[in-house]
């Protein structure tokens, strides 16, 4: 975007013309896939590059996109809530691919990040594990030191107290938790510092899929909490990555 | 219900004839006002009299009971959410008739009760204070001795923490909360007594008026906790009085 | 929480130096099992193990966490929610686990505990059998003496109205209800005890998986009512036996 | 409709010709009156004229109407949902409209009609009046005799179960509710006649103005039980009538 | 319920002693199977054995509530939503069952009933055949003279307008629609005849598992019309017996 | 948008610098009054000038945007659900300012526009009368001929197919309608124009505002319809007027 | 419809009886099947033949539909929804049928049409691609040119702004997105189009299957957007060829 | 809470006796004024003092917290959606204090802060304008250096595209929509920088007060989106200052 007065001096320097200027604006942000128009700008104007979302992709289109971004992308590549089997058919095309059947991650390493910041994740129950797992491999594939803190909820609270200074050490917290979703306020009450909140799916009856703990954290009444989608630990984990990898601003 | 049997055994004496019979039966159990069946057997059957709802009944039917109920049964009664202009009304036709304008309750008094138990309501914030006020008016007429802990709320969990023994002094502890509703859980995360949650509309926005600490505490991940309808006072110190008042059993 | 006091004592008699005083209450408190924080001081503050809630979690970290509490707490211990599949599993690990394939309970048992109470499981109709049986096996469980009524539901009034001593008799009811949940209305509205409401998921179309029956036990227009999570007998039985094991004193 | 046939015969026997015919069908059917096409046809296809529902329509506009359908129709005609005010203006221009205020209903008496059947309207509470007065005055007025029990909840189901030969002497049994919505459960297990429920918006909180009533009544557990719209008493009235008119057939 | 009288009399007269009294009342009302206390006394009070309804239910408790209601009740007993599994069971237990697969029912018959009335089910498409069937079985089985028009809906109007007899030759109207649910307005636009409109789950995305049509239905622009649960045939077939059976009054 | 080449060519032929370039291109587009970023550009990219939606601006602000918009484009400018207040303030800034007070609506009349097409608008009932004006209003204001048929609703069909002409006689039909929202379907099923279905808040109870009727035409069994908001006659003027207003291409 | 006139007057010249009349307009109009009342008018009506709806259907009445619909009707006609074995079935009985898998579309080909217009099927992502299909299936079905562009999401605008001219070419815009639903109002933001938006059930949690993107596309901020039900390719394909196949009126 | 060890030690040294330690706990934490518990000890745990929320709170309430806040903290306070009337009470206690009409934001100012950072609001349009104000103000009495940019909603989108460089001069972006709340999703999807989406009741019909921005948002295809509150501009603005603070870490 930043890029059209850099464009319009080159043509007005006679460097580009009018025409050519065009295609090289295209061609630079995204493959024409027919089936998809894979972003490979991505990594330029956010930072990492796209990630693939599988479900309602076939197979085929997955592993095509796959090698698309790692042919012409640098850094890691995710791909979110895959099967074993599609997991299987990319690892075909991609060797290195490695897959993280909790969070049914696969991650497409591309070099070495150095680790920033800390981030924490903290999550209520075991149950809850899945999708802390997708945060904490998401965080960690963007670059960022990690710390995972699972089964604090507040049945047990002293369970969260005697690590107190866990919380105050993170940069940004991530707190995880299905029910009544009661573990964001009590976090975010303790200490100063951003709370990521990711409702689960976790529970029964009138959870409604994760709709009471979403409710219960978009009305915490504790401050610095922002929500996500109900078991959106990708996006939680993507969040708290440019919170984080900002810090040397 | 368990009069059946006597009064069987007072036909079959001859004590009484089958018609006799029902007509007694009938009369014992309410008063019929034309709008209203009003149901003065409430008190024996239940321990307390009826009580009068308010919404959506004139001022006229609302004096009219309330008159029915002080001449045909014993103890308190209780009519709630009331206007100022019904209290005044009904203060014309029941001179000793109370109000507490911040619950909207109208207590018209019907003799000193021996106060049992402990019961604790510990509320959220101040703006819950209506609803935890109604609760408490509703437990103390029925017999109770009733302590309020207001404004504890989890972004503040120290002020909770520190009257731990007050909450383990209770037999039954109602817990008043709007927003997010967590303080239930915490609540029944700490000590083993019976936790009766009541949500409020104090919110706003994805609150929805109320659903959002309704569903929290339905979802609650501690134990013992159950739940009344929203802003619900009344209920929750109902009750919590059957609870307690069974204590000497 | 009540041990701060008697904690400080100790360290200001010399007893304990502070960073022991740490590590004391920490140990005491839980074990950390890096996927789980076990509360095995859950019995000491609640009068009850912590519950193993099986969904979510593997059937590896549910044996771990069983044979975790199995060892550091004593009583009964509970799983709900449990397929015959992990139930097998539990069972290798803890050989005196017994299994409740209706409610899908699984029980290991810690000694016998002396029965109390009164608690009067009634329900709606023969679908409500699993629900009304995690009641009853939770309750067994805690210590109390338990009753069922199965299928008393309001289409055949007479059936409950049959019963009246027997509702009479109880201290705490529980009733469970799907469908249109008006069952719980109608037993408040006979005896002075507290009810506690089950909704159920029996049902369709505009139940909505039960939201109808918990809507309606809200709303409740008989006194005394509280209401916990659809399905949720567990939750039901447990609070039932706070109330109730309370007796004494 | 099925004067179709007819009137192909008319201009089969040359009686009418083809565009005459297409006029007089229309006039027979509707007035035009720009903001309405006020259906005069009503009664002839319906045994009842069309009603005016007052929300949403000028004053002036209604009044139209009224005088419109006072001129082209026999029989009783009424007005729903109006205001104080709207019936000021209506009785401008038909005096002879009378008005009840509880239920906000306007009658433009037309002529008497032998009183038919036997429709019993029971309500559950005393707030339930206005709604249950609007399916009274409308079955009243398509000529059916109808009579009322009110406040018969069953918070003090004695006052329902005293009354079982009234209900069994009904054709029809509307019961009118709010809150939990029970009432219809009980009545249609008592008795083999059709009951229609209504569902009110009486209560708070989680009765969401009538969906809880409304819920309940959709999936009662009696047989017998159909249901019409939050607060429709005017259309419970009506069918009630269609059910009882045909009796004599 | 309305013997009552009789029973007081007979104790009156020393013909019964108050606990015999008790007992025969009880013996009367319903079958004790522990897992279900069958109503064996429907019949009598509503005119049509005690319907099963299978989901939740046991194969084995099915059986024995099968075999019982056969042993103690007279007429047609229904099982509704029942599988083929089901079906086997049952034939084996009581061998002249019927089963109809497309709606699921099992027929238990109990000897010929007269036919009355005329019930019209009017279905909107061929994929509302399974309800309207169930409407249609159940109807018969209860001793009513049926007759179906399937798929008329609004979609193709002049399928609907070309049956205007036969609308009008039927007692009572049972439309069944999914999708918009609009056929049941457009029927009780057009003839005087109570209709009772089923909602059924056919659709897909905003029909919200028949919520929409639900919607519709309830708030039908026409008069005349009741509505029952989502893909309630068995409730819908029911009513309008009960409308029709005592057309001989 | 497509501009872009043209704006490459003419700083590569040196006609503009880059800097120059860039402002232009923004002065072209907005208007930035801090409060607001007037799109000025609106009519050139959509034809229509941008619509001023009143409901949570300060009168100062609609006036100065009004004022704003008059000055900066050509044609006719509309403001919706302006209250006679707002109106007032307007046509003081505005002098040929003109208002259409059922439907809330504000013109400021921009030339005279040749009429091209047919647009016709179908209401349901006379209550539906606002939001009909809107769309018409509208449609009008862009240049449309339109149609207007109000009280056409299922209730009395004959009144819809006594115009089946006029139906055919559209390019296109917008029909609102509240209740049941049945409408749209009808007239979809009857003649092959697009229908753009408008929900209206007409009704109450579960119509809930407008959802049942939304939720109907969603579902619509006919085809050729497609929805707009809830009372947004607006929304459905502009569509209409796109689809119209291409024909002589 | 328009044929009453007609066939008035060829009963006023004698050349029909009113009775044969009668039989003519109907057996004009469907085919009785029993289970279907075929509507082998609609493509007189409509322009396009109807459409088989298979779910709910078995594959036996789907065959029988099929095979009438091809005999008695002109042109294309589509199944949707249809799976492999349906269409296995389908092409027993008619040899040139077309399966397409990705939308489960069914097509009997009849007869080339002339290809009219140009409508544009824009998706937001890979996994819309099967919606995105059926609309694309459905509009060439119907005799439209059609283009689609795939995967050009609002997370990478570029993608879009680089095909604005394909956008301007076009005369109806389909958009097809899931998650947040936003591209329709950034396309309609763009360019003086009628816009077709498709809400997709693409996305998980509070996505809560499609009603996301549907509530986002009823409120949007662009003007001439209207909505389709959820994953209803086939709706916006149907009302995009009504709009454009009237071009050359 | 990491004051534990400290006052362990102080007694472990004799400086303090236990009992005196648990008071001077309390002391430090929290004023108690029977209806309130108000966090004095908020600022040294979060940074910023307690805001005061004041629906359903007592004028009196208000001004008595007020007052306690201003004696007992330093630094800004804020007292949000205060109407003027609570505004002119606060005054006369706390004669300092400031009023922000549009977002009716009371600011109790308490020394200056220095300016960190750079936070952007962005808003869709100026109906957004209180919820925007209301962010702002909350985030400069933090202490960060605020931009806002109005009206930049994606119907004209060049008015966002052309401000590309001040996105990227942001720390954190805040983005404010109401009706569709699509422009988070396009903010997100051009810069790297954390988006915090907050949803206003801006919309009508199906925006359900925000619900529709809300699911938007909480689904978005960019990443780096959270979300809060509907219409919570304070809550928003406190998280960005949380990320934003802690950039000289």
């Amino acid at each position: 975007m930043d890029n059209l007065l850099v464009l319009l001096q080159k043509v007005q320097n006679g460097e580009l013309d009018a025409a050519e200027a065009e295609r090289a604006i295209r061609a630079l942000y995204y493959s024409d896939m027919e089936f998809a128009l894979v972003d490979t700008h991505r990594r330029s104007r956010k930072g990492f590059a796209e990630a693939i979302y599988c479900p309602g992709k076939t197979t085929e289109q997955i592993v095509a996109i796959a090698r698309e971004l790692r042919a012409k992308t640098e850094g890691n590549v995710l791909a979110t809530r895959a099967s074993a089997e599609i997991f299987a058919a990319v690892r075909d095309a991609v060797p290195e691919a490695v897959y993280h059947p909790l969070s049914r991650l696969i991650l497409l390493p591309g070099g070495r990040q150095s680790e920033r910041g800390h981030i924490l994740i903290v999550s209520a129950g075991t149950a809850d594990g899945p999708v802390a797992e997708e945060a904490l491999v998401t965080a960690r594939a963007m670059g960022n030191r990690v710390t995972a803190l699972a089964d604090a909820g507040v049945a047990g609270l002293h369970r969260l107290l005697a690590r107190a200074e866990l919380l105050l050490s993170a940069r940004v917290i991530i707190v995880v938790a299905g029910m009544d979703g009661a573990l964001p306020s009590v976090v975010a009450g303790l200490v100063p510092r951003p709370v990521i909140a990711v409702p689960t799916s976790v529970g029964y009856g009138a959870n409604f899929q994760g709709l009471a703990p979403l409710l219960a954290m978009l009305n915490s009444c504790a401050t610095g909490v922002t929500v996500v989608n109900i078991d959106n630990g990708f996006g939680a984990g993507y969040a708290a990555s440019l919170i984080n990898m900002d810090r040397s601003n």
